[in-house]
């Protein structure tokens, strides 16, 4: 395979090594497995899921859940609060397949009870600390402002509460992921545990990745909604809940430039290609990447040092390396960098490069 | 105009009057004026350029190029250090228009005398201090080194010398962006001086929207290439090189939730949308826009209290607002937000709408 510009590649091995370990998780637990797809964004990605016979996803815009019932995804939760001004294309898709929305406010509810003319589920949002969106679990006067909507509701069925740990993201440990975790899960399961005779279909559904990736147990939750960890990424290995041959993609980036005395190189690749999500070094520095190594045959591995794509431009960025890795790497080569965030690669790309060559494609070719 | 989802709003307008006040400034200097299309990356606005005569272009990938290439423009700057492993793209270009490549290495140099077929301007990028790209304009040797591939050379043509001062965008007041910008250009011109008389027709080129919007003569330089006037942002604005008036485009977009408790709402808007670049507010928090108000004709205006949208995922994000704020705007309703770095957004959503609600694609829809 030869790349002349900046490439992201995916190994498939890996990727379809992630679904399965979580699928058989999820199967243990006796839990409802709802990969959401913002991560990849790919129809022929999401047929790998399938093939572990999972049939529910979560996405997060209409547009999205458009693009993956084209591929006959039929069981869509729009895991974002409902936007009101997406009613018309949202009650068509509503009569076509099994769509759920989140809601956390009274407005929105009674908005969407009085211009659906088609059934959908009905998520209550809840927020346990991420303060992002989300009814506060304590909030229990709101909460049953919107039950009463839907108790009364012949079009909106109330399906349970869902909550995205957020806050786990910004944990230091593992210890910290699992507290949060756990307060999230609890309170979700206080909240069914009052109203579940009233409605006993709803379930709690959980997400975010990190907690979901170090955990066993999933005590309080009925479904869970996983994304990054198809193909995880370096914010991901930071925290402690991958190892790096759990990442499954690399953008493979020519270098263009050298400065040993700066020992800098500056590849083709920047901010249109990684995105502006940093993390930060040990000595609190901020860094978009790490630098790898490509194998002759489309996969990477680890460096002995850690080098940083250290700072991005629009379409240019610069790595800190070793004198070593400057005399080792030339001008016109192609180097990996595994990239800090891959939802926002993935997105900023719109296609990826298989190890064995096939290019990919993801919604950014639907229109 | 009915805005349902995140919309770039461009107005045309404030655009064409950063074109016309650039043109006209570099026409009473008697300075090339090489607009860098990076920003708006697309053909139509390229068109409103050409209204006001404009035919010399600056980009920044070989993809852009080619994009370009197709509405005719025909004398092009790619302003990145050439990237070897595109040659065979770059030596078809360089056949059919005046391409203009700029490099910094003797191995970049040596290579495209090597294997380009065809004749192209060549610019050695001189760096005065940003340090990212460039030769060290105190490297004399190395400039030597070059000057003597391009000496012996039939295909590639010495051009001048080219520079970018990127660090006048860490600049906290104008007179510190006019001391990196006079600095650099004396050193251009310092370099021209010593070559001219054997190369009588290089020139200096010179580029950022910062200095050149504050400066209204250009000792030392040839061209200018500033690439963000067209549409400015708020980076610029907190820079003090424009106005709020100045700034051409706006992203529309719904709110889906509120907090009164935590004085917060929430919109249909994130880091696919902004992308994560961020300024720093007066307390040195990180924010990624400012909220304006939209008007009934959508155009927008500054409110009297500033609001930031202080944190963004990857589809919503989340801003800190007055009670006032608050009170008056619902769920469902559609607020501006004038982005931090208007080129990475462009880039994002790749479709603007125009005031009056026509759609204007970009190199994203170029395949």
């Amino acid at each position: 395979m030869k790349i002349t510009k900046p490439t992201l590649l995916i190994n498939e091995t890996i990727a379809r090594r992630n679904i399965q370990q979580f699928q058989e998780k999820a199967k243990r637990a006796n839990i409802l497995f709802r990969p959401h797809f913002k991560t990849h964004q790919s129809i022929e990605i999401g047929r790998w899921f399938r093939d572990y016979g999972i049939d529910k996803i979560a996405v997060s815009s209409v547009e999205m859940a458009q693009y993956f019932m084209q591929d006959q995804w039929n069981d869509i939760t729009i895991a974002v609060p409902v936007n009101m001004n997406e009613v018309e294309v949202i009650d068509a898709m509503a009569g076509k397949i099994s769509l759920q929305l989140i809601v956390d406010s009274v407005e929105a509810l009674q908005f969407m009870e009085n211009k659906m003319q088609n059934s959908c589920g009905i998520f209550l949002e809840i927020d346990t600390g991420y303060h992002r969106t989300g009814i506060e679990s304590t909030n229990q006067s709101k909460i049953d402002d919107c039950i009463a909507i839907l108790r009364k509701s012949e079009k909106l069925q109330f399906k349970g509460f869902l909550s995205h740990a957020g806050n786990t993201y910004s944990s230091s440990t593992k210890e910290e992921i699992r507290t949060y975790s756990q307060y999230n899960l609890k309170e979700l399961q206080r909240l069914k545990a009052i109203y579940v005779a009233e409605f006993p279909e709803i379930i709690t559904s959980y997400g975010d990745t990190p907690s979901l990736s170090i955990s066993k147990h999933f005590e309080g939750c009925d479904e869970i909604r996983p994304g990054n960890f198809v193909l995880y990424d370096l914010m991901q290995y930071q925290l402690g809940v991958c190892s790096f041959d759990d990442i499954a993609c690399v953008m493979a980036c020519p270098v263009i430039s050298k400065n040993m005395k700066r020992n800098e190189m500056v590849i083709y690749g920047g901010a249109i290609h990684f995105s502006k999500e940093y993390i930060l070094d040990k000595y609190k520095e901020a860094f978009y990447g790490l630098v790898c190594k490509m194998n002759d045959d489309g996969t990477w591995q680890a460096l002995n040092e850690n080098h940083h794509l250290s700072r991005v431009s629009q379409e240019h960025g610069v790595i800190k390396a070793s004198s070593d890795l400057l005399e080792q790497v030339n001008i016109g080569d192609i180097i990996g960098v595994v990239p800090v965030h891959s939802c926002l690669a993935v997105n900023l790309m719109g296609m990826y490069t298989s190890v064995e060559g096939k290019k990919i494609s993801t919604i950014r070719f639907f229109h």
